[in-house]
């Protein structure tokens, strides 16, 4: 156990505490830097897991997604891997904060080298929020953890793909959320490493507009066939949250 | 011109002549063998021409995507190709019905060899409603001109996707009706073959309910790049279409 003072420690200046609204999980966050968003925690409701399962999170930033899926399920093991120092760190003490360093593992590293960092066919389950936009030098955010996030600056999608195939057992399933427009590319590299795309649902801001996000679950292994979900709707009116959006955060929003 | 009688003699025993409630536009059926479905009209709703463009529709069944397409648009020549004698028959009294014999052209033939048939790089557009079901001997309905059309006993997608291919001019278009659940195969053999989807739509029967089918219009060439448009709902209630359905259906339903 640890002591109120003592978590109060862990705390850096210009950093908050934020409440993830489940389980009375708290998360480490710097506002100046990087805040997790509303991907993030769909990524987590979207995945599913057998309990006692190996779970290896890509990219795992300040940690928002190992906490939200130790809530969810009950694996035996969760790591998160994490290029940057900064994040890395306050994802440790965020697992630390929550006393959940018998669960939660995070490392420092690339992701682009996972399968050299754990090891071949070792995981359950894989998720990634990977940065969505292609590397464009114009456009990108001059704060690093927030360009790195963002932009495919440190990793590409086939990095992603590639690790993920390359970490996962045989049938295990890799979850990933990302946007639409790349879609046709995802599926095609999926497919290239041999995974299967079996479940999808896309994530629309209301129910009469386009989609903005698209989750993505795919097996290692097995034959074509993808169960396309009912739409995930953000709003019912403009600010009104839908009733799944509100269990999504636990009624608490 | 065509004298009332001469029509009424292009309609054989047992066929009807259905209203296609777009500028007084009909076609001729066989209500015992097939009758066409929502999905020819919503294709012919998403195809998206340049007037002045010559047109290939794949297994035109009895015509009803032709006919539709050339109250749409001011294509120059729309081709439309049947491998069932008896079905190429009753779209060739439709096309005279109609009296739009300058503009369309049905022909009998296997759609397993149209490059052969048209030559290679001839249309700015191909449409196809495709049978949606792999073969399964099990379950194929002993009609054959319904099973046809919805089981791929005659063709394969892989052999709609690549005689499309063939016979599209280069930036040509190719649309396409389909069932979600083989969405990762359909967009692998589009890639296959070097048509990169470019927009696609799911049909939903209801905004909470999973989509029932998918219409995606690819570009013969071109780079990475997918817009997914916002879904189209059938029905607002049970039983009362949506407002988009009553326009594609020009408000008569």
């Amino acid at each position: 156990m640890i002591s109120e003072s003592e978590k109060d420690g862990l705390i850096k200046e210009n950093e908050r505490l934020d409440d993830l609204q489940r389980n009375g999980l708290m998360l480490i966050q710097d506002p100046e830097k990087f805040c997790f968003g509303i991907d993030a925690v769909l990524l987590s409701y979207f995945t599913r897991l057998k309990p006692g399962g190996k779970i290896l999170d890509m990219g795992t930033g300040t940690g928002v997604i190992p906490i939200l899926l130790s809530a969810r399920t009950s694996p035996s093991e969760i790591d998160g891997l994490e290029i940057q120092e900064e994040s890395a760190d306050m994802a440790q003490r965020s697992v630390i904060y929550n006393e959940l360093e018998n669960i939660i593992h995070i490392k420092q590293g690339d992701l682009c080298h996972a399968s050299e960092i754990y090891g071949r066919s070792v995981f359950d389950a894989v998720t990634c929020n990977p940065p969505y936009m292609i590397n464009d030098h114009g456009r990108v955010n001059q704060n690093s953890m927030k360009a790195a996030a963002r932009h495919e600056i440190l990793c590409t999608l086939e990095d992603v793909i590639r690790e993920a195939s390359s970490v996962l057992k045989p049938n295990g399933h890799f979850f990933m959320i990302h946007r639409p427009f790349r879609l046709t590319e995802i599926i095609n590299d999926l497919l290239k490493y041999r995974l299967q795309p079996k479940r999808m649902r896309f994530i629309h801001p209301f129910t009469d507009r386009e989609p903005t996000m698209v989750l993505i679950e795919s097996c290692a292994g097995g034959n074509y066939g993808v169960k396309i979900e009912k739409p995930l709707i953000i709003y019912k009116s403009p600010g009104v949250y839908t009733d799944e959006i509100h269990e999504i955060y636990g009624g608490t929003l």
